[in-house]
């Protein structure tokens, strides 16, 4: 049990934990912190949370429990006036899509004053954004992926790690460069491809969109998700974002090459394979 | 009312049409025609043909309309048996996911025996196939792309598009020129880039694959496609894929280049054009 829990951001994914640690009863008391008083009198009037403030320090300042929910860039920014405004003995964590530079930041801080961070990644979200979508359950059975160094305390992994069981999550972990490697695989790249898809048909081809069927619907979801989130997505991870773009640009060139010289035993051997490896996801 | 609809192929497409057309009393016989008995022998059990054949000429022969159900390539090779076994007044037509080659097909061989034809591609599929997973409401709301020639009757198109309504679908008309590049661009390409992201991922960084959540499975979901009948399509539209590949090319490398440069501005005005072209489709 929490005592007070602070939310930094209570948008899809902090309005969500508030829904969610409300339902579960994991705090006394849920404090709300965001730019924008009108967004956030929307989870007052919700009792998602119990009391809001657009002034960062004066929300974090008797937390025991603070959460980071704001997109990865602002989160480095922010976590220097957190690390100031939090009580002695507070846990600090975040919710940030990319991790090595979050993670490096607090060690920085923590080196001047001891507190207690793990970074943190809920895989779960949609392609809408905003506390009006969010919802109590956006962590049952979602992943999130805690990100501890060798600095990290075993209390602190063990706090925040059964925070997020308590709504429902399987925790894993990995270190934060092996963390922004794996999401740069599966959600990063992912979504740099989709958009570029929407994007060439919507520029070069608009009007095959009108037929565009449920297999380009799936295809390119994502590419109508939150454009400030992601840019700073792209941005903060664009080191592994390379490395598996080009990952990527070899498959697909494999693949090319088999249709262009209309080698269509090889092309189905390609196909096989990846119909196998996509099979297996569970 | 048709007298006796042939259907070549009961698989996932073909079976469909089979169970729709029962459902919807289009048919006084349905004949379902095969390479496999055994498989036939399961549409069979369902009632949803009156009687198979795993011998083309005899299914065919008595037929009134005459619904192409296998793979591309395949419906190239089968059509000229067709046309010698169908009777004068069939009108024949296909579920075919390119049409250049096909409709190009059927009218050399037009030239020679006058039957009706006009091309078809029904707008819905599934990752799955074969007759196992058809369904009587797979075309319900779907879109079926009709492409006429200027060598079409109009009646035949009118038949055609009347017997797709029956069972649901909306019926649009394309040349099949144009059909081409549309679904190269809203399906081929769409699937192409699936297939690469799962590879790419699936070769260079397999440990990644257990964290994928909704947004990977999504965009990767059609790389599970049969492989057989996506060598076909690949070859079959070669041409038209390789253009939509160089317009997705630019797009991922103008994206990419803001990501690498760290221009910020650009990129999110690059996303919020894309976000809004793809919550443009209905």
């Amino acid at each position: 049990m929490i005592g007070t829990l602070a939310i930094v951001g209570v948008g899809l994914l902090g309005g969500s934990v508030a829904k969610a640690a409300r339902a579960a009863g994991l705090a006394r008391e849920l404090v709300g912190i965001g730019r924008d008083r009108a967004r956030l009198e929307a989870a007052l009037r919700d009792r998602a949370v119990d009391r809001v403030t657009t002034e960062l320090e004066a929300g974090v300042r008797g937390a025991d429990f603070v959460l980071l929910g704001v997109p990865v860039l602002a989160i480095e920014e922010l976590l220097a006036r957190v690390w100031r405004a939090a009580p002695d003995g507070a846990i600090v964590t975040d919710v940030g899509s990319t991790k090595s530079g979050i993670v490096s930041a607090a060690e920085r801080l923590a080196a001047e004053r001891p507190l207690a961070f793990v970074g943190g990644h809920p895989m779960a979200g949609s392609e809408q954004s905003g506390y009006g979508v969010a919802r109590a359950d956006l962590f049952q059975g979602a992943t999130v992926i805690l990100t501890p160094t060798d600095r990290t305390e075993p209390r602190t992994l063990k706090a925040v790690a059964g925070f997020w069981e308590s709504i429902g999550a399987r925790v894993s972990t990995l270190d934060p460069e092996t963390h922004d490697r794996v999401v740069a695989a599966i959600s990063h790249l992912p979504h740099l491809v989709a958009c570029a898809l929407a994007d060439g048909v919507a520029r070069f081809q608009p009007e095959a969109l009108e037929f565009a069927a449920r297999g380009f619907k799936d295809t390119t979801r994502i590419a109508a998700s939150d454009p400030s989130v992601w840019t700073e997505i792209f941005l903060a991870n664009r080191e592994a974002l390379r490395a598996n773009l080009e990952a990527f640009r070899l498959a697909l060139a494999g693949l090319e090459r088999a249709i262009v010289m209309g080698s269509g035993d090889a092309l189905r051997a390609m196909l096989e394979r990846i119909k196998t490896a996509r099979e297996g996801l569970r």
